[in-house]
């Protein structure tokens, strides 16, 4: 009997969903629109659908398959507590009891299980990924955002309330720029897509350079693909973004090891792709920032997750690891 | 039969010994001098001639216990491999392998077990002081420097290579002071008893304030304990010195909530006895820099473990957390 789990990202337009093998195989895709409605019963109804189709799908291509849970990676997830608690890029108000609502409609899954989605995508690195093996390891996700999945002696870490692991909203500049969280001066003002578009105009405006590719682009147009297309033809303002960026997440990494002191340091989302153009800035400001114990230990690892995939496969490995404690 | 620990110190100066029972009692206490010679045979040695004593005089007071281990507390101390390496403020080069040389030498007691001083202080308040029945929560001793142990899911943090936990050395800001370890700008140089020396000067310079105590107290002479006592005075200076130490240390909160959610943070060291001085700022600063998922859920509470004794109760209680293991 091969055993498959379904693995669902809730985003903020679209949700997500595979049904994924062991080895992180996606044999089943599909997707239903995350509602603008709020109504979170509806919606509920609407997966169970979409989810019951692909059941079917699945069963007629693989019938010696079984399907042992549901993993689910969506923003401001509870763990502990299966809910989705107001999320501001979802249009379900207050508390969505979500893992509770599922159960009653997938009673035969012994495991429905919610997290964040880099909590999921650190899962997903740890079961099929580039962490396979590995006990204390930190995924950072740079995206609209920056997301953080932190493990300790294997395990994620939820912290007391299931909330761990913002290391995006850290302080990096106590000074700095305004978040998006109504906080000042976090990583994720600096190292996220906006963060390196506002390091773009920070250094436009200090250089006022006309000759740059990026002077010539509204700030509301910016985006964190041009800064790297116009660094690889050699503008020198957007190498410096991504200097600048490798040098705020080096400060980052080095914070993270002197808390936990991981075996590695995971990078998934875009600029992954820019690989040395942001890797090299970030390893040197991380070993320069690091007390000498730590100094030439800590990997600095690009994601082995494929990129397409990623969300719905690391909310999969979820219910992987969470079989394993049984 | 009782059951008693070991509790070992090692400071710069002193190795300080207790002989601990399970509600973290002081039955023994004693020590010998940490010796400038750098001879680690010879230490062990000394150290042992002291212990055995301690064991005689304990089973004479006690004759129905039974000591089941040692643990101790020391600078660059390596939980996993039982060594001090390259401690800078002992006399000792290179790697001690203190564990096993204790084994060698203590051959009944089932638990020998070593780790630096801020995590004996974390598992102390774990094991007898107001941590008990935590399972997520984070020690910052305030002193010379900033230490810190970090606990998750009931244990401590020792990470990939028992290093783990040095928050003392995280970036507050990153073009800020220099710091005893090379770095810049570390939490340690703002919130150790140097740093509110250097807060101090600091606010002098600003003002050039010619009316505060502190004025009149040279660099090298101006103690934490000086700025307390010119602060409970009403010096304006001193108290501006304990509220930016404590917008500073909340920043830290904050940050350490972000990365773990912790159920409470303990304070430990000099300035706890400040009380509200130290305490009101700090709590002020860690909620504003709080998402507000963390938000007034964070207790942030001054250490239970007597001050004279807590490093020794501090190393005992590491016995019964490896007994626990069992």
């Amino acid at each position: 009997m091969k055993k498959l789990a379904i693995g669902i990202d809730i985003g903020g337009t679209n949700t997500a969903i595979g049904i994924v093998d062991e080895a992180g195989n996606v044999l089943v895709k599909g997707g239903i629109e995350t509602p603008t409605h709020g109504d979170a019963v509806r919606y509920v109804n609407d997966l169970t659908d979409a989810l019951r189709e692909m059941e079917r799908s699945v069963a007629l291509l693989n019938p010696d398959s079984e399907i042992i849970g549901i993993g689910i990676g969506a923003p401001n997830a509870n763990y502990y507590s299966g809910t989705i608690e107001h999320a501001a890029n979802l249009s379900f108000k207050g508390v969505v009891m979500l893992v509770d609502m599922l159960r009653k409609k997938f009673t035969r899954y012994a495991h429905i299980v919610l997290t964040n989605d880099a909590n999921a995508a650190a899962v997903g690195e740890m079961i099929y990924g580039g962490a396979k093996g590995m006990k204390n390891f930190v995924m950072y996700t740079l995206g609209t955002g920056v997301g953080s999945g932190v493990v300790v002696n294997g395990d994620l870490v939820y912290g007391s309330d299931g909330f761990a692991g913002e290391i995006g909203h850290t302080t990096l500049f106590p000074d700095g720029r305004r978040c998006g969280c109504g906080g000042v001066g976090h990583l994720e003002t600096y190292c996220s897509a906006s963060g390196m578009k506002r390091t773009a105009f920070e250094l436009l405006v200090y250089y006022n350079d006309n000759n740059s590719a990026l002077a010539n682009v509204p700030y509301n147009k910016l985006t964190a693909k041009m800064i790297y297309d116009a660094a690889i033809k050699g503008d020198k303002i957007a190498i410096e973004v991504f200097e600048k960026t490798g040098y705020y997440l080096g400060i980052g990494f080095a914070d993270t090891a002197h808390y936990l002191s991981p075996e590695a340091i995971f990078l998934f989302g875009g600029p992954v792709a820019a690989g040395d153009l942001i890797f090299k800035p970030t390893i040197e400001a991380m070993e320069r920032h690091l007390l000498p114990t730590f100094r030439n230990k800590i990997q600095v690892l690009p994601s082995k997750l494929h990129a397409g995939d990623a969300a719905i496969v690391g909310a999969s490995a979820m219910v992987w690891k969470e079989a394993e404690k049984i």
